[in-house]
């Protein structure tokens, strides 16, 4: 079966992130004051063919760990579904 | 009160993806052969200071639109929580 593994990479909040820096003042410089800080990581989509929702989701972990976070600089959130 | 919004901006599902085929290459060469297709697009977290969630994701909208996602090549999803 195909499941669609949905994977976000963010910045560690304990670092700074100088791009969501720069589209804050962006922001703000068209008007939009309200939004109070800005933070930028990936959005990655993995198409993955698993018997079950199990193997799945540990291949995706397995990515992750290997190719798609760095650690010490970055945490990630993953949800599988079909 | 304080709302968090989280944008998912992704490549159009019509478009090449050329940093998914590279990160899609690179997890097969590690072995990670289940994986058939890989997109790779930006999350966004905007922290909006606003008086209610509808308030809130009127602003994010307008951010996406004036700012954060470029329609031509990118759709972007958003949902707002506290």
């Amino acid at each position: 079966m195909t499941y669609i593994a949905e994977i976000k990479v963010m910045p560690l909040k304990e670092l700074l992130d100088p791009q969501g820096k720069a589209v804050l003042h962006g922001l703000n410089n068209l008007g939009i004051k309200e939004v109070a800080d800005v933070r930028i990581g990936k959005h990655i989509q993995l198409k993955i063919e698993a018997t079950d929702a199990i193997q799945a989701q540990a291949l995706a972990e397995d990515a992750c760990k290997k190719l798609l976070a760095n650690p010490v600089m970055e945490y990630y959130e993953l949800e599988v579904h079909e």
